[in-house]
């Protein structure tokens, strides 16, 4: 297959995907890939949202399948606009392709792109294809609301608020461990091993989650692709308040304690430090919290509060024995 | 400055960029950068193109200043918004800075991205920055129009359709020539030299001109960005008519025959196979011809008539002694 029809078959793929694939798909979609640029009609308001993944700074062809590789990166994008409460809508994928990468394989990494945008509904709608030294996503997601008062930003927290986490946290980090140690899945059920893995290698963008928290009045909102500890950073220094976490009220996905203990690694660091969970952290006033909830678990996520906004500034971690620490990382054990 | 003000001080430099710079600054951008999501309000229908550039394979720097690339990137990256007929509104930039590359240096490259952008009126409200083993722009521009009928595809050419282009052609290729090959100035006014490097180091998307044409009833518009050889063949399929372009009457930039004479290089070769001058070729009923003349005229561009949709396919380029070639690429030429 010559790199021209390699080239046609994996935007076929690409383009292929999502729900509103193609014009008039989505209903927002009048021209799509293939002209000079792709036209929608938003109707409201977007919400667009761009993400880049770099071999060997993001991931590495080593230890993640091509089809891996690209669903992390629609998902890890899709995930922000999950954050905002918007509707997703179209994507714009732009590739840069390393000469050593064989046809198959460049498929595997179409069909990653795809299979996630499709399952989140998202169309893509265009795109840039061109050769480069090591493989890189740059991605756009493009996603919709009729007002900008029906998104959530990082800013409206306020003191008195319910800080609320979506869905179980550490499962990915934990997963991670087990693919690069596979011994570590000794002292763990083969079942709650295997979900380990899978959080890792599919994790799901909270869009439904999202939405609800939107409609239900979050005051602010943010997706913990960095970790709980960095990102609950970031709602705290935008919306000018402290934030404390109770540990123990942190909702942990099975197994993650176990593989902690087995790797001599400190739990909290894989359920506060580890990212990739793509859970959403949302700030409520306490009175909207339990309607949110109810939203929420309709669209098959639990939501748990987790602690509470404060007059002040920063993040501070609540222990067992009412002791208080700062978030830490988990760079150290991040690949 | 470490690398974490390198950064804050670079998307200063991006995101101060444009006319519509900030919240809410083009009317259209309600959140800006800092965010989950950038989110803007378009109205009508919004054009979307991405272009990604790579070191090594679009650009070198060795050859070309950091400012000159992030320019180009922007320019490149408008035109296609041009060739729509789009009015220019939001741009996302995202990059990949190696760690050789010094904070001044990537401040050079935020200075074009912001002057290009601030040039054409464009707000930058997003980005991703991350390390990368080579430098790459990934660019994300957004177009708006009031309904997709005011917007101009590659594919409503005619038989008997008048073909046209804005401006010159050739000049951007042969002052790459020039910056490449010094001595080839030889023969040629200084004045003209330096207009041709110009051209080729700071040219201008038609942004102006691609609105006149579309108000004008083009039936079919691209930008020249791979040069009319290649562009014309796209108008041509797209549409399904054949495109005859007659070599005498193309516009062609001072100095162009002059630096090709000097190098040995077929002046064809220039003109209408090399890129970069971003023209824009647009067909017409020939009764629109002239009035869509005077108002491209209005935005200080040129429209020559070069040529005739017929039915067929394939474009063709005719002589002066009447016989007929097919275009030839510039690839041998290009860096």
């Amino acid at each position: 297959m010559g790199e021209f029809d390699l080239i046609g078959r994996l935007v076929e793929i690409v383009e292929g995907a999502g729900a509103g694939a193609g014009p008039g798909g989505s209903g927002r979609v009048v021209i799509g890939s293939g002209d000079d640029a792709a036209v929608t009609e938003p109707g409201g308001v977007t919400a667009t949202s761009v993400d880049a993944f770099v071999e060997g700074v993001h991931f590495r062809r080593e230890t993640a399948s091509l089809e891996a590789i690209g669903r992390q990166a629609i998902i890890a994008t899709l995930s922000d606009l999950a954050a905002m409460g918007a509707e997703p809508g179209e994507a714009y994928v732009q590739l840069g392709l390393p000469a050593d990468l064989e046809g198959a394989r460049i498929m595997e990494l179409g069909n990653g792109l795809a299979s996630a945008a499709a399952a989140a509904g998202v169309a893509i709608v265009g795109g840039d294809i061109t050769r480069a030294p090591v493989l890189f996503l740059a991605l756009t997601a493009v996603g919709h609301a009729s007002a900008a008062e029906d998104l959530v930003t990082r800013s409206g927290a306020r003191p008195g608020d319910v800080v609320a986490v979506t869905g179980t946290l550490g499962g990915a980090a934990a997963g991670l461990l087990l693919l690069e140690r596979p011994e570590l899945s000794r002292g763990v059920d083969d079942a709650v091993a295997e979900g380990l893995r899978h959080r890792q290698l599919e994790p799901s963008p909270r869009l439904g989650a999202g939405s609800a928290l939107a409609a239900s009045g979050a005051t602010a909102m943010i997706d913990l692709s960095d970790g709980l500890g960095g990102d609950s950073g970031h709602v705290a220094k935008a919306s000018g308040v402290a934030l404390r976490i109770d540990v123990d009220r942190l909702p942990v996905q099975e197994g993650v304690a176990e593989v902690a203990k087995t790797a001599g690694a400190d739990p909290l660091d894989l359920i506060a430090g580890g990212g990739e969970d793509y859970e959403l952290l949302a700030t409520l006033a306490p009175d909207a919290f339990e309607e949110a909830r109810v939203a929420v678990e309709r669209t098959g996520i639990s939501l748990t509060a987790i602690g509470e906004a404060l007059g002040g500034a920063g993040v501070t971690l609540r222990l067992s024995d009412g002791s208080e620490r700062e978030p830490s990382g988990f760079d150290q054990l991040r690949r």
